[in-house]
């Protein structure tokens, strides 16, 4: 139960450069610390003191250039673009625009990089305090934009001392039900409230929690927030994931119905397909529910076939069952070609359940 | 420039039930509060005084159906969906987990839907305590899942007397470099700030941030926070948005030069959807630039043909031209068809600047 908390500015800090003893810079700043303290380190000191600068060009294209290099080798993957933001997933996990390099609160000729590993940054600083005889947490802090939501807030990056999470997870509610809300991401929220005492020029680069009681030991840092690619359901930006959909589709090839996987079905979702395309098929292309062979991979079959043998036909009904499998394809069927001279017949089968791309 | 932040916990508010008078209830719990506050109010208690419920059974396939029946009525578009999880934007535009209707802390016949108008919720109370002599501001929050970072935190859905963002365009670093980081959403960390001492199930309904200064007078409210979907990276669920490309490529018609925009293109684009189809095409079919009629919409042209022209090679040109159609799409060409008996011609276009579907 926490019966109130304080959020203090720590200034006076002025300007890190790399080498710098964080820890004692930031106890002469704020003599007032205490145990239990949570410290929100903005993670840009953080890096200058860890020397994690690039020397760029002051201007010019030169500086463009240099710029989009320590972009490329601070990238994992690119997220999504558009116009001139990247949004990357950095090689620490974490999803930014422009993988978090910076350009503010440094000269002209300097890029600051993200601390290579924010939750090692954290111990070290927490480990600093404790040499000197205090226990305090401590998040490394950095600004990011949110989908869905305009402006920026503050979110940790690294943490140590405290744990990232507060688990609701067998709890009730007064009416007796199980909350469903399982884990809050407290060092989240406390990164944000600090960011409202810090501002972003006025060098407050730290600011100081007090009252605030981790629900749990430390086990692990904010590494514990970064969700893999696999289990997010916004891996990719909207246009990014389209143009996937459209790649896949001109890549599917004819196939062969030993690689099927015998799943069933749902002869629904085949209806949905055949709606979808029922508009752009060509006028001599018909397609009919065809017999499935019973030595192979296919559980459904479809076969198509022109109702004119001219060449234009022809073509065009080759192109119809292309249409058809994409359609198939958005609805979960695999499908393989078995051209036949009196047309062509698709072989369907379920997907074992899909990975997300 | 702020000096330090308290926030408190208003305990004792009880049950609140349909009717309530809010401004009472907080008034009474926290009689401390003073001129310049800003109130965190959990959404849940502002949707029960004002009735925003709905009767439910109280278990069984019954309260499924219910329960599904209130998310449609509060949908206005399915983002994304995984297994159980449905995440959609609501009418007032929040993306959000179940629309965040929720079932926790009220008894079991019932749900909680978001407030009708959380601005207008935020104004009301506001105005109940300036009718009691008290100038606040009122957040009205909510918890919200994110992507990419695992856990919760606090947002804000409504605010009133307080100005939503901090903007820093303009401002420049003692370096001299202009912030490129423009607006924090100050009304969210101080949602995710009130979280802090609230808890889920613990009765804690209000905070209050003492000391925080609004940096520019109230002229709009959360809704200020909301990005629309075209302007939005991440629009749709990576699953989604795949099926959406997957069905766009389905449902490619012919079409007609006259409705090509007669726009460049870019030949490397040509290049690499050429490359990306390479591996599936039939092996007898053959790609090669083509003459760009003057008097159409085309800027660009391929022509595809077969080395035979048998049924099944025609059928595979067919076929083909569609997967290169595709993988053109993918590069942000639009392509129509013009069938000959000697091949099938591609005319080519750029697209107009494209609005993200």
């Amino acid at each position: 139960m926490i019966d109130g908390l304080e959020i203090r500015p720590v200034r006076g800090i002025g300007d890190v450069t790399p080498g710098d003893d964080l820890v004692e810079l930031i106890a002469s700043a704020a003599p007032w610390l205490a145990d239990g303290d949570v410290l929100v380190v903005t993670s840009k000191i953080v890096s200058k003191s860890e020397g994690r600068l690039v020397e760029v060009p002051a201007d010019g294209p030169e500086r463009d250039a240099a710029r989009a290099a320590v972009l490329v080798s601070e990238t994992r993957r690119v997220v999504a673009r558009r116009g001139p933001t990247t949004i990357v997933q950095t090689h620490h996990g974490f999803v930014m625009a422009a993988a978090g390099i910076d350009a503010s609160n440094v000269d002209k000729t300097h890029l600051v990089l993200l601390p290579a590993d924010p939750d090692a940054s954290a111990r070290r600083l927490r480990d600093g305090f404790l040499a000197r005889g205090l226990e305090v947490a401590v998040i490394i802090s950095d600004t990011m934009g949110r989908t869905w939501r305009n402006g920026l807030t503050d979110v940790a990056l690294g943490a140590a001392g405290i744990d990232p999470f507060r688990d609701h997870r067998g709890e009730t509610d007064p009416y007796g039900n199980e909350l469903q809300i399982t884990q809050m991401a407290v060092i989240d929220e406390l990164a944000a409230a600090g960011e409202l005492v810090k501002g972003k020029s006025d060098q407050v680069p730290v600011a100081v929690v007090r009252g605030f009681r981790s629900a749990a030991p430390a086990t692990t840092g904010a590494a514990a927030l970064l969700r893999d690619a696999a289990s997010d359901m916004f891996s990719l930006g909207t246009a990014e994931a389209r143009a996937t959909g459209l790649l896949e589709a001109a890549q599917l090839s004819e196939g062969s119905e030993t690689h099927l996987p015998g799943l069933p079905v749902d002869p629904e979702a085949i209806e949905r397909a055949l709606a979808a395309v029922a508009d752009v098929l060509s006028r001599t292309t018909t397609v009919a529910q065809a017999e499935v062979l019973p030595h192979n991979g296919a559980t459904a079959a479809l076969h198509l076939a022109a109702r004119d043998t001219d060449p234009p036909s022809l073509m065009r009904l080759g192109a119809d069952a292309h249409r058809l499998r994409a359609a198939l394809a958005a609805e979960s069927i695999a499908s393989v070609v078995l051209p036949h001279e009196d047309g062509i017949r698709l072989g369907l089968s379920g997907l074992s359940p899909a990975p997300t791309p």
